[in-house]
């Protein structure tokens, strides 16, 4: 007899700033198990940071650094050519601010998962994804990192002793290797909230994916994201959250 | 018999940004016993503040939280008439981010002082000198505050239970009442190395200085300030510092 | 035989950043006479500014300069005590920054308006006042100004040669001296766009408003300002804008 | 008869910001021809920009708008992803707000140079590069575009119908295909006054440098930079200075 499956829910949250709201942070944090939220680099005011870690606290919901290159006017999605060391500081620097935050409001940073174009250079970029990596070692060794499976991120974060969570993607498609079709093809994204949902539960209850081609893809991932800033985002995870309590899937934060 | 004299010397450091260099913060982290090192908020980018942390450590300076307002054009020393909320959230995410630098340089944030404009906000402003007290009392409420004699700053602070720690200015004048010489009135400045020295010393062992007027002030004082970004401020720290040695009072930081 | 009526109509547009939206800059430029455009400092990227000047452009609508304080993150609307010189060359440079978008669209900054607290500082604030005024002479003196009817802004403005553009509020109550009830206090806001729009054309008709107290208030102004960033700012800027039409008068740009 | 040679030297110059001092403006504004002001996006506050306006008016400097990625924290230096139509819009921005600072001071921008990681981008960018030209173009077709010869920056300032104004380095190593030593590698940078003074004197009436391996290498260039902010760079910009006078080389604005 075999136990049940488990698997948790992220979703990036506290991307607003100052009179600029982004997302529904109350909604959102109503569906997923771990939060990301934003460390005021790319998004996020000292207030909002705040306002998320109290409500993420008072639902239970695990809180990570959603670290992001210097780019408020980018929302870092630009990739930028900082310095190895740079980095390192800069996100050493994020992850503690937030931390504060999350201490004040009686929880903890408890992951790192990088925000944006950061994310997607630490996929390939060595550097970059050793400055993540040096980063989390410096603050606290205890955080895992959450990335893409076959990351250098991932690598280098067990290379170091750190814990790497694996994460799929509710909405984007997938090409037969296991990689994600970019953003520019076709496929990329599945818009569909019932499609997204029977999609997640193969994925959690099988470890598969129908690929792009219609081919069958093996996922392994620890923790599956939602998107939370697209104006569907919330009907989205309420049908995901829905499908899987109807399956009898567990939705646990992986810390 | 009565126990030597004893004072802590605080300086600012920590306020480079990028490309641009303000200060000689290894000349003074040898003078000083207190370093209030910037947040990032008026000034300090994360790599300045760790190099600042990590020399600060290796010369067992103490390392203080120097927090301001959100305004890199204007370092800090323009007043911004933020809300108490959103004061008190940026105290502590700049109090959080320097401590994760300072944790990372193997020592930690040992005590608040706000800076520039928010600094002479606080003498009076209650709404400002409470938040940054609120948000001492959110991150670690074993943090002193440091500010000016009678400031609402310290007041505040000590009806909240932390510890207040008052300080001197070296090279400022004095009014006979206690108060500073506004900088745009003649006496405001001192300027001769020699004369700051003998003042400070004077402070140290009698509790007094010489106002503007000639006559003596008593200023109560845990710890004098010595300015870090004037031309002259290491000279005038080692003359200090120099003269206290020659007198044998021990320099100590408060904490 | 009097000639029909006249009035402009101003709105805030440009004030999005980045990836965060705010307001619904097309249906705003559908609505008014002339659009206060952002100039970056409290809202708006460069891409929005041109975007904003070429919708601004074919509707033949009238592009002004929203300057503010330098505060992204508090969106302008916090008084920063910033020197007269800074401000002067801070609102150049705004002023210069959306003229050089503006006749990229194939128009011209045609007026300024304060934003935001410095818009509220220039009613009684000298120094802040004359730093717009002094800007505004330097960079082209066939500029007009637009302001509160009795503030400190119109009246230098006036004394240096300016023109200057007296507005009332579409949405804001009146106190019997024809200040505006201040926004802690009951009827600061009107809510319902019918009541809007018949105020409006009570006031472009016969240059009265009914104050808070029911009195009728004399109030001078060339233009009315419509809030857009509310969420029903659109219905109500169209209520205005129909029942102008339907009354005879003629909506038309200042300048 | 040959007509006596001539060369346009220019300079980086208004990289202050705020608090933070970088370089002698007014010293190297007595050597150049040309002053590249910074335009706030990587360096550069208002009131600095306004000052170098004046002070090169005064002087008979001619203005350029030294562009740069939006990136104070990195100075410009770090390459940012953006995409290509918001580096136009930033690009007319930063041109349009430094032109209201040197109009204001009684003079104009007169030309667009790029800056530092823009400057090295746009060498092979095409899209970076293209961005720049087209923004030059929005902004005002007469403003000649400076650059390094063989960059894709000026090949498309030219076929835009844009003067392309080439320039060389008077303290850089050269390869013999005349293309810049690194800087991680031996020889790329020169220190030497004398030397330097000798070097450019050579280019400018020859045309000839001598390349990082002895050889002679031809370099076309109407243009010679000189570095504004090392410690040596008055010096050096003076030892060069005098050398052309003594030579009887005419130093003229290239516009």
């Amino acid at each position: 007899m075999s136990a049940a499956p488990v698997v948790d829910l992220n979703s990036d949250v506290g991307e607003s700033f100052g009179r600029w709201r982004l997302g529904d942070d109350e909604a959102v944090l109503a569906l997923v198990t771990s939060a990301n939220v934003a460390c005021g680099f790319h998004a996020g005011d000292p207030s909002t940071l705040r306002r998320c870690c109290e409500l993420a606290a008072e639902r239970g919901v695990t809180v990570g650094a959603q670290v992001g290159y210097r780019d408020l006017p980018g929302f870092g999605r630009r990739f930028v050519d900082c310095s190895v060391p740079e980095l390192v500081d800069d996100v050493i620097y994020q992850v503690g601010a937030l931390d504060a935050m999350a201490r004040t409001a009686g929880t903890r940073v408890a992951y790192v998962k990088p925000h944006g174009a950061l994310y997607h250079a630490t996929v390939e970029h060595v550097g970059h994804a050793r400055a993540v990596v040096e980063a989390t070692v410096a603050y606290d060794r205890s955080l895992p990192v959450v990335g893409l499976p076959g990351s250098q991120l991932l690598a280098l974060a067990e290379a170091a002793g750190l814990r790497p969570v694996r994460e799929a993607f509710a909405d984007r498609g997938y090409r037969p290797d296991g990689t994600l079709v970019p953003r520019s093809q076709p496929g990329a994204l599945l818009e569909d909230p019932a499609e997204v949902a029977e999609r997640v539960l193969r994925l959690v209850t099988t470890g598969e994916l129908e690929a792009v081609d219609g081919s069958a893809v093996t996922v392994g991932a620890e923790s599956v994201c939602l998107h939370g800033d697209t104006p569907d985002a919330v009907a989205m995870g309420r049908a995901v959250r829905a499908a899987l309590g109807d399956a009898g899937v567990e939705v646990r934060a992986f810390v």
